[in-house]
């Protein structure tokens, strides 16, 4: 399967995003002279990782019936940078943070499940990062 | 350095990004359950390639003065995905479409330069794809 993502110059630091049809905006900060119009390109491939290993996560818990007691569910990725260039991610770790509606009690084992079904058979940005030699942990808080 | 992204469910497959302070919603697609709010995260590894490698070289053509016979920028990036869980990209191609001003003519060897100074000097995000084993190969198109 073949994807094509167009990146197009919107003059000085900024360019325009096309994503499958969904135009974003991105843009360097005034220190290295942007105008910061939209975000910066590099985090995304931390914010990639969160969305697609969260996508799993929800997905299989939808299955479980694990889903409706989540009161809130939340993916932070942290990633740790080289300060030589060229400034690459050399360790990445990834927080699930599952809040439960008032007076449900989640299942632990079945979070644990979701995490690790994601983490080693699902999640195709995270399989990449793996083989680059990033350094990958992952916690999951129950709030 | 460090950098930590937010990744927030928003009901069903959605999920909203906070990318330091800018805020993008992502969802799948219908046929897996989602219902399009957003685009999918996975493209994003190939969009934040396009997004650095693009400010790589605009940032060193400005320095070249070279920008300013710049009609149009636009990076492609396409991207080979396995049909294999976890679904992961295996190679990658950029594209950097450089379109002149009417009446401009652009050196050659100039954009050559900066593509390069990009792909073996300031961009992360290839030097992680390149470690990963994914086949990076590029092209220069002068329009």
């Amino acid at each position: 399967m073949s994807e094509v993502i167009k990146t197009v110059w919107k003059g000085n630091m900024a360019f325009e995003w096309d994503v499958n049809g969904h135009k974003i905006m991105i843009d360097a900060v005034e220190a290295v002279g942007g105008e910061n119009r939209g975000p910066q390109p590099k985090p995304f491939m931390l914010a990639s990782l969160g969305g697609c290993t969260g996508m799993d996560v929800i997905s299989i818990l939808r299955k479980m019936k694990v889903s409706e007691k989540l009161d809130d569910f939340t993916v932070e990725v942290s990633g740790e940078l080289t300060t030589e260039h060229p400034k690459h991610y050399v360790s990445m770790h990834v927080n699930y943070i599952f809040t439960a509606k008032n007076g449900e009690e989640l299942p632990f084992e079945k979070l644990k499940k979701a995490v690790s079904l994601s983490e080693e058979r699902y999640c195709g940005v995270s399989e990449v990062y793996r083989k680059a030699g990033i350094k990958m942990t992952s916690e999951i808080t129950v709030k």
